[in-house]
């Protein structure tokens, strides 16, 4: 594993300087505050790293970069709302800890601040930039507003579920790639690998996450393993189960909702392995890792992608 | 008075053929309702109006006119949830007729795609209007933020006040204004005074709202008259009066906010008037109209002024 220890601290380092207006406190203390209590900047980071392959300068980067992850950090603020979760990263979310108005005018000026970043390039990068954010921005409501929606309908199909969390999650990443390769000058077809590549490696990303929140190791997690299954949520496990269980399964799974909490993750995990859900969302996965893989190796560029694969690879290959 | 109905009707066909997704239904059905339900559409007629002096052509100005509308509907779709206005226009608010989630995501999506209305136009102009649109947006977000911690403290002092207005509203008509001299490529000292000249009009305006609530004419106004005084919002009247007003007065004041409904209407006006209230804050709007007069004579630019100026004598001089 590459350290990229240098870059993250130049990106906190960067986030901690912004010089947002002290007042009004009750706008930007929130902001101050949910930007402080971290998060692991991985959105910036592939930002600086395809920035590299043009050998665009860390300095240069860093101001896309930290566009991305302040509009990430409004995602969150105004999720966490809409969600009513009452923690983020261990820490109480804005809403809790203010209050939902404040919240909603904090999330409104963060994300301005986040295109604000932009306007240090020229004309013709900050318009590319600009546009490539905001096509993404948009999707990203649409796939929150779809995660929102699927809550309250029975069941999901694959097709739409990896629809929704590639809009609501991977296409920042792609977002995030490809504002390097605009960065560096890049020809189309690399700015548009650069974000497949991001894009596809987000979705992947998604459906470990969704996997190991079943299946990983609780100790390397820090936390209980099963939460998604204990409540009910949506996840490819649950979405593919649907799809491919037979009657007596679903009965069995039906069953198993009205059991102990460990009974229930432990017999619906059970279930997941039996009938080849772990198996199949497993090679589900690798194929959009794949994809990825061959995406980047379309992009043309001065320097090795050795770093960004690395970082790729690091993110895919955590067991918790 | 000119007769802007064309150029109305233009901003309207143009707002209702704005090629928003049709789905999420639950992200853009509370947009398309929302713009439906009308509102003046001042905003975009002052960027047409300043765009012409440059010979802009209405088609041209379409675009940056109708970000600026699609802004502040989103500002006034978040301002709803957090002022809990269960009516705007008339009509239910987006928060009642679906709920506050949708409003939150909604009214944020709409933000995006109000900057991404800028995208039509080249490089350097999209960068300039960005960027206005940009610092606008933020100022706007701080008088919003300023409007509601206002009414959590016992008094406000005319120049907080009248900052607060000037940043909640009227920097959107200056930047409105704004927007027609970037287009036609005027000069700095050109965008400038426009800028200055929508946002003293702005401040202007907002007092007189302010007075015309008190003292305008039920029937012009179409609701009752005094709603600031029975609710005791903290108007450009009520902060004067706390400044100006003597120890009796005030207690005068205090007593009469405990008595019927029409009693504490017509004692307040009274108050107000006799004390010089109301003449103080008639000479303040007149100052502000006044300068914004000054700016407009500053611009450089091919086309007459008259049309500009015309909408903003009827504007001002309103007596609903």
């Amino acid at each position: 594993m590459i350290d990229y220890s240098e870059r993250i601290a130049a990106i906190e380092q960067y986030l901690s300087k912004l010089d947002f207006p002290t007042e009004p406190k009750n706008l930007y203390d929130p902001i101050q505050y949910f930007l402080a209590i971290g998060g692991k900047r991985i959105r910036p980071l592939f930002t600086i790293l395809s920035a590299e392959l043009f050998n665009v300068s860390l300095n240069e980067a860093l101001a896309g970069a930290a566009a991305l992850e302040l509009f990430h950090n409004f995602t969150l603020i105004h999720d966490d709302i809409m969600d009513k979760a009452p923690i983020r990263r261990g820490f109480p979310t804005v809403h809790e800890k203010w209050n939902p108005d404040i919240a909603i005018l904090s999330g409104d000026v963060l994300m301005i601040h986040a295109f604000h970043e932009l306007s240090v390039y020229p004309p013709n990068t900050f318009k590319k930039l600009s546009s490539m954010l905001n096509q993404t921005a948009i999707e990203v409501c649409i796939g929150q507003r779809m995660d929102m929606d699927f809550e309250r309908i029975p069941s999901v199909n694959e097709s739409d579920y990896i629809e929704m969390i590639r809009l609501k999650t991977s296409v920042l990443l792609g977002c995030a790639c490809a504002f390097g390769g605009i960065m560096g000058g890049g020809n189309d077809t690399s700015i548009n690998a650069l974000y497949h590549f991001g894009e596809q490696l987000g979705i992947a990303f998604q459906i470990q996450d969704d996997i190991l929140d079943a299946f990983g190791d609780a100790e390397k997690v820090g936390k209980q393993v099963g939460g998604d299954i204990l409540f009910d949520k949506k996840t490819i496990l649950y979405t593919t189960f649907q799809s491919m269980a037979s009657e007596s399964n679903k009965a069995e799974f039906f069953r198993l909702t009205n059991t102990s909490e460990q009974e229930k993750i432990s017999g619906i995990k059970n279930l997941y392995k039996d009938t080849g859900v772990l198996e199949y969302c497993t090679k589900t996965q690798r194929r959009y890792h794949n994809n990825a893989m061959d995406f980047i190796a379309k992009v043309e560029c001065p320097q090795s992608n050795y770093n960004l694969i690395n970082l790729a690879e690091y993110i895919m290959n955590r067991s918790y």
